[in-house]
């Protein structure tokens, strides 16, 4: 296993070069023998863990359960809600030689339903919430990259019915909110949250609300979407509760989910040329501690391990390994992005005091035994802090604006994601699409003004941008 | 939703039917529209959550990592181990219209070694320790019951590579006891270890370690399998490391699982004519709280609200539905089977104490309100015991002995286990499976005795039983 980071491409110079080799390097995922997959390896699964247990405790505290539904969908079953077939049917993938054909689910809406339509009843059994974390397969044909764009992907859907519309729509605002929170504070990637177009929305929803981050080279990344499904799947698999008062009716929809994409994000945002950063909230080990050992003596290691046990709570790498020089392991814990190294060297022994190195801006400070258990906590949210703080004033210098057509693509052109004034309709945002090869990631209510294309005055703001 | 426990068939009367009418009315599992297919209900899915918590605290001092590997597999993998080959061509689902023949993953072998031979180079590299938790798909012929067989299931597989063949087998013996251990003590399941005959080792393995229990209707179980591959794969494969001595060799390598069979397992084992039964350590929620509400007075819910607070870390559901008498929320519980009922009435409040059933034996029991913190956590784990205890007792009666076929077949008729001396030879166990329709569960070395089919002394002894 290549453990160095020698030769890395400048992250600048080309950042898909980059982000392909500090992913293989670092041993975050590798290729797979089909095109399109890949595999998640350690390194990257935990974070994908951790993801997991934060939103878990999120889904534990609104009520929402766990469930697990099958992988295999009947065809017919996505024919029933007319968007949502029109807009999977060219990713599906087919089961061989069955009586009737089967897809892998690209995403569960029609299957679950297919339950929920047995299960709900009454007013009594609403509102009904579960989520499932599930791999789901969609046959891409734009070019793939590891964790961004892959055939397979591992993710969370959850699915909720409500009797009322208000509370299908404050559920689909509450979990867009709750991934904005979450992906903000665990992953430190400042987003930017709104609605989808009416082109952008997920098929099959009424409004679809994401999450979207900018990427170095300009290009937003979509990071999560929460959909308000109306009662189009209820219509379509006749999901029906008797009221209180006696009546059937149907009731109102949410789906929302995100993906190991977020793992592509992550590394993408706060990288640099010697690797990955990992945010300390998300880190597993938030510190590597290294011992320098000089003329053979054991006193490094001893006070090393002494040190490892006093921030167990970190859970700190020790590494004694005397096969690799202390610079091959600085390599290694900066390749993987550990927030913090400790090296005990013989003048830190000497003089009672510890060197500590900075992961995100490569300083050094030295500070007394005596103070370590005060200061590392707060450097570690300093790290955490100037994580966020540093890709966030990077998305607001980035957010710009334009009033023609010209403007706009010098300005996409820059990486920038644009602000115009955009009548929200798929024809006129096709044309947008067309000319500049970029799409709207979101849209806001805004005072009125000229559409950049139709030249009709409009509410409606676009962000525009190009995109992952 | 259904919700009591009415029409239920008795447990003793057919076992089959009960299992399956417990599922549904219990919300457990569902049927998909797909035969073989099964949908996983929160009831169901909780149940397997505490297994993965469990289990990955395991692996975590084991120092195996998770990680993810494609659902996608070429079909060409499959050919390079010809026995894993053989066993498993049956059993695969292939993907329509791709350019290579893709099947979906029955288990993990063949993707996850073409990329540990491309990630082991030397003898640094090793030990290799990864698991990963995934669905798998398996075509089943026979009958499919959930949970007990489906077509898609799942479940971990652990994936280790070792320098020395020791290691391996140490690996694959230690991970067998960690089984027993989680299944006896997490689902109170009684339960036999041991090592699978040439027949029915896993294909491709050189040892195949097995965790069996016992069915109420006398069939076994597999719980969960244990393989030393030897080094089969890694020829195969082509998984080569440079040793310490330079020379080039192969690793030995382990593979392990177990299944959200286990849940089928815990369902049929502890069961009764009331619904499931939950041994404590598994229940999300440990006791069930019910206000019995006389003559309109608030304050059995003022008190109950106060127990639960009291009672916090067993998470009890407290149950103030008006809408339901307490009669019917008892049957839900029993159905559900939360291990603790606690009652509170106005006799209660008068005296001062506090009415608990156990689900296990229907025991009442009334005990002073002070008491409740010291008894509950005692009647917990005599819940937990006694479950365990009567498994147990029901196992160790039902394995006898026979020295003939006629003997045989007819301690297979009463549902046994039945010990018999038989030479471990593929042709020679598959004329037993013709002459009696039943299977060697585990093999063990004993001393000399007549083999029951060839009548050549053997030093091996079978545990024959019908099976799931």
């Amino acid at each position: 296993m290549e453990k160095d980071n020698k030769g890395i491409t400048e992250k600048k110079e080309n950042l898909s070069d980059w982000y392909t080799e500090v992913i293989q390097k670092a041993e975050l995922a590798d290729y797979s023998p089909i095109k399109g997959f890949m595999v998640i390896r350690p390194n990257a699964y935990i974070l994908w863990e951790k993801i997991q247990n934060y939103f878990n405790k999120v889904l534990s505290k609104k009520q929402i359960k766990n469930a697990y539904f099958p992988l295999l969908i009947p065809d017919s079953f996505f024919k029933k809600e007319a968007e949502h077939a029109e807009g999977f049917a060219p990713e599906l993938a087919y089961i061989k030689n069955t009586e009737e054909a089967l897809a892998i689910r690209p995403t569960s809406e029609t299957i679950i339903y297919d339950s929920y339509s047995k299960w709900i009843r009454s007013y009594k059994d609403l509102p009904l919430k579960l989520n499932q974390w599930c791999n789901v397969l969609r046959w891409e044909v734009k070019q793939t990259k590891p964790f961004l764009r892959t055939r397979e992907f591992l993710w969370q859907e959850g699915h909720c019915v409500f009797k009322n519309e208000i509370n299908a729509i404050k559920n689909m605002e509450e979990i867009a909110k709750e991934y904005k929170k979450m992906i903000e504070s665990l992953l430190a990637i400042p987003v930017i949250i709104g609605k989808k177009s009416k082109l952008e929305k997920f098929p099959g929803a009424e409004t679809t609300m994401t999450i979207e981050a900018l990427m170095p080279d300009g290009k937003a990344l979509q990071c999560g979407t929460s959909h308000n499904l109306g009662q189009g799947f209820a219509k379509a698999f006749k999901i029906k509760f008797k009221d209180e008062d006696e009546k059937e009716k149907y009731p109102f929809q949410t789906s929302w989910g995100f993906s190991t994409r977020l793992i592509g994000a992550l590394i993408m945002t706060h990288g640099d040329n010697k690797g990955i950063i990992l945010p300390p909230s998300i880190a597993e080990n938030k510190i590597a501690i290294i011992p320098i050992i000089f003329k053979k003596s054991k006193e490094p290691i001893k006070k090393a391990r002494e040190i490892k046990k006093k921030l167990s709570k970190f859970n700190p790498i020790m590494d004694e390994r005397t096969e690799y020089s202390p610079g091959y392991k600085f390599h290694e814990y900066e390749l993987k992005g550990i927030p913090l190294r400790i090296e005990i060297g013989p003048k830190d022994l000497e003089n009672n005091q510890i060197t500590i190195v900075r992961r995100d801006n490569n300083k050094k400070e030295i500070i007394p035994e005596k103070l370590l258990l005060k200061k590392i906590p707060e450097i570690l949210k300093d790290i955490q802090k100037s994580l966020f703080e540093n890709a966030k004033k990077f998305l607001n210098e980035n957010i710009t604006e334009a009033f023609s057509i010209k403007e706009l693509k010098e300005k996409l052109k820059q990486g920038k994601i644009v602000k115009v004034y955009m009548v929200d309709d798929k024809k006129i945002e096709n044309i947008l699409k067309q000319e500049t090869g970029a799409t709207s990631r979101i849209i806001k209510e805004a005072p009125s003004g000229k559409c950049i294309i139709s030249k009709k005055q409009t509410k409606t703001i676009a962000y525009i941008s190009k995109s992952y």
